[in-house]
């Protein structure tokens, strides 16, 4: 039985599950996960607690539902009253090191209030969510002075004030620059070499920082900004796949019809939805986000086979996931949020080096799993003490070390908060009225639209979730359990957050001992 | 047309609706409460959010919810994350000062995670909820180092290290020095001369400071500890009621039995609702806390006074409320914290020196509202900004001055988390499955008990609320719909506390003009 030492954990953005070949459903392989999934175990019913980045990950980070962190989307602050991963290893006298994405912003109206200067130590680590920053890079603007990655960029002859903007995603068309934001430039390859592009530098980066940690244990998040939009890759992942490839693109009947949910509807407003709504956009993207893939993949080989080289693949705790997935024309719909299996549905794979493990490697585990599973699991890993009044996930080791258990959760929970998009203009909404909750069972799934019907769909018949059955009368008994589930979900959140269990246990009736003498004759 | 440019918010602790004469139901005069009213607006169906202190004060404090709060129960502190009363006013370069009560506990683990030392400015205000403290002192327990009382009994002769204990709560029978926390010694006088009391003296200091204040505008928090127990009043209000002035104590058909809720039917085994389920108990102690009632009523007319003849009247907004009432023998129980009416509906005066106001001085006003109400309606007398984002009460000036509104609450709220109580244990539920969630209609109670069947009350036609049809199967279609309104309620409460709704509004659908381009062709 060898202890769990380091952990690895890695997170894609915007990675689709069915792009990921060891889950069976994908027109692209990606043996570098293949492999991780070969040695750990693959679960199959990997669910995100939102289908945007910043709420997903500060699930992630907290362990906690978005409900119960608050931040709903990606301009919300993380509060400074949550802790995160970084916190919980900090207090045990390790630390998170972050090489990548977090998309955590800092609570400055806390940190004002506190007295808390955002560049001191504290306000540091309030700033990046606990993690301590090797590089810190959000992707899709250029990197901010907190990554090194354009003066990296320079260093290698990448002239430019933005190398960025200039180089990353552009490309050149015609003896033309042209920008990478432009969808119709998607075919061509990116201005940087493959090694120089934000996949390529974050593993350079990540693989020196574990080399330097010699023999000291260590826990890293390497955070790829990928295969995220803008949607350029380099050669040769700029040519890997065609238009053929692709296969087909998924339309049900409702999609931009009158019987779709309004709240869909509205969003088909979005410039995104929009430019994927046609064929041939979604033809002429989806090859280069399959290259983007594959490079992602290439370079968690790369890690890999360094960890190999180190001998540290049998003490290292690898999860490899991503933050959601993307709709990519299906259902004509671009981008994400909705809560769709398309979006909320992700890959995870958990690499337990831990030999009561073994009995579960390379195989795929059904039971739902949710992103607020990742601290709990890398906290018990590393043997440090929880916190059980305040995550809301349940470790997985019981599952990767096929532990018996009483019970595991049959349901799923997700949310979205629209108030800054688009669509609740076009819906005429307030900024608080946009909150949507979702609850999935095996069989079902069940989306609370404030102000709106729900979304139901029947996945045992309709496992694509083309037929929103959310006003069919025939189906009340079934929307009326469901919204049950979403209400011991809510009335169940964790809330006492300020004492842990232990001092509920100890305290509860000992008013006697404290002087209280209430009730005595 | 006056502007308010002071407030005074009279809290007192454990007063029950029913001893107040203003409200009809007394069988004791409260004549300065009732002036009080006279010259504001009686508030018939005012409801706390909480039936034990802790909660219910920091719902009033923060204007929101338990179940935002997250501070569940009396040993819960208040999370540093939270904006207080105090905290609203210092943005504003006001303060709000306190003399009295509130119950707050610092988030000390917070505040070493933020670096804040406790004894500095900051941390005293996170350990004060926000207030500035005059004299601090919670009740039922020796006064702290926060309070002068024990200095200030020393200096009037009352020689002891702890004077509270020695002469405050204790009386004198058949020469022998006997514990007001017997309820035996309630028909006793205490050993302090009413001027020395707990009620007197913190008129004293409220006046004192008051005065102290000149010309310049003030906000106190005036914070009475009675009339919680201990139950022992000084003379002559110890003798001012007798038992037959007490009038019948309430007991239901099902009080006691196998047909009452199991969690009320645990807390029959606390100390104090098996003491409280003896009528001769109820028949001594009740006079006392009457007499309680009437020191407290005494002490506002001083109050009163005082600021007539300073001309305080036409500036300053008074409220005047209870923190929750108490059982003191009906139904067999003593306390509080279950979310039957005498508990959980108060007493609330809201007196609006505004001339707006004139219309309704001294009338009934029987619309719903809660402790969460007091906040905002501070805030907004005081002209000051509040943070819609956050708070969740409403300002009851519209209701003071009687302006026409497109629509007001139809319903009310309030949680109890029994962790910490005996009733936990007896019942074998677990520190963290003790919750309970209220609604209250004009019609209609239900209460979701976590693990346990709800309670429903029919209050057109049991306003006693003895008949509980919580498993009444003929009221399947009221308790769903109660239970809709518990839904929407838990769904829509406030969790995005880190940006405010401008922000929002400001940054909906912005992206483009911060570089982000996605969906452009």
């Amino acid at each position: 039985m060898t202890a769990v030492r380091n952990v690895l954990f890695v997170m894609c953005d915007q990675l689709r599950r069915d792009h990921v070949s060891c889950y069976g459903e994908s027109r692209l392989e990606t043996p570098n996960i293949d492999r991780l999934a070969a040695r750990g175990v693959r679960f199959d019913n990997a669910f995100v607690q939102a289908g945007v980045c910043g709420p997903a990950r500060m699930s992630f980070y907290t362990g906690r539902y978005v409900n119960s962190h608050g931040a709903t989307w990606n301009r919300v602050p993380l509060s400074a009253a949550e802790l995160t991963l970084g916190d919980y290893l900090r207090a045990a006298g390790r630390t998170a090191a972050l090489a990548g994405k977090t998309h955590v912003l800092p609570d400055t109206d806390a940190l004002r209030r506190f007295g808390i200067e955002i560049e001191s130590e504290r306000g540091a680590l309030l700033r990046e969510g606990g993690f301590v920053v090797v590089d810190r890079y959000d992707g899709h603007t250029p990197p901010g002075v907190e990554s090194g990655y354009a003066e990296w960029l320079r260093a290698r002859g990448y002239e430019s004030d933005d190398p960025w903007s200039d180089f990353v995603v552009s490309a050149v068309d015609g003896g033309r620059v042209v920008s990478g934001w432009q969808l119709r430039n998607a075919h061509l390859p990116s201005r940087v070499e493959e090694q120089h592009s934000e996949t390529a530098y974050m593993t350079d980066l990540a693989l020196d920082w574990i080399r330097a940690q010699g023999s000291k244990p260590w826990v890293l998040h390497l955070s790829y900004v990928k295969p995220h939009w803008p949607y350029v890759a380099p050669a040769p992942f700029h040519k890997l796949f065609r238009r053929k490839d692709i296969g087909p693109i998924r339309r049900g009947p409702q999609d931009g019809t009158a019987d779709e949910h309004p709240v869909v509807h509205a969003y088909r407003e979005h410039d995104e939805c929009k430019t994927f709504a046609r064929e041939e956009v979604v033809r002429h993207v989806r090859p280069a986000y399959m290259g983007l893939v594959a490079q992602v993949d290439f370079h968690l080989g790369r890690v890999l086979d360094a960890l190999e080289s180190m001998g540290r693949m049998h003490d290292t705790l690898i999860v490899f996931t991503s933050d959601h997935g993307e709709f990519a024309g299906d259902r004509g719909l671009g981008e994400k949020e909705l809560l769709y299996d398309e979006i909320v549905r992700v890959p995870m794979i958990v690499m337990d080096p831990d030999s009561r493990a073994d009995p579960t490697r390379g195989k795929g585990e059904t039971r739902f799993v949710e992103g607020i599973d990742v601290l709990p699991t890398i906290v018990e890993a590393l043997g440090i003490a929880g916190s059980r009044h305040r995550v809301e996930g349940r470790s997985l080791l019981p599952l990767s070390r096929d532990e018996a258990l009483p019970a595991w959760r049959d349901a799923v929970f997700s949310e979205l908060d629209y108030g800054f998009r688009r669509a609740r203009t076009v819906l005429g909404r307030g900024v608080r009225d946009c909150r949507a909750m979702m609850v999935r069972t095996g069989e079902w799934k069940y989306v609370h639209w404030e102000g709106f019907r729900p979304q139901l769909f029947d996945l045992a018949r309709d496992p694509l979730e083309q037929n929103d059955h959310g006003a069919a009368p025939e189906l009340d008994a079934i929307r009326s359990r469901l919204r049950e589930r979403l209400f011991d979900w809510l009335a169940t959140s964790k809330r006492r957050t300020t004492v842990d269990d232990a001092l509920v246990e100890a305290r509860t009736d000992t008013h006697r001992a404290h002087g209280i003498h209430i009730g005595i004759w």
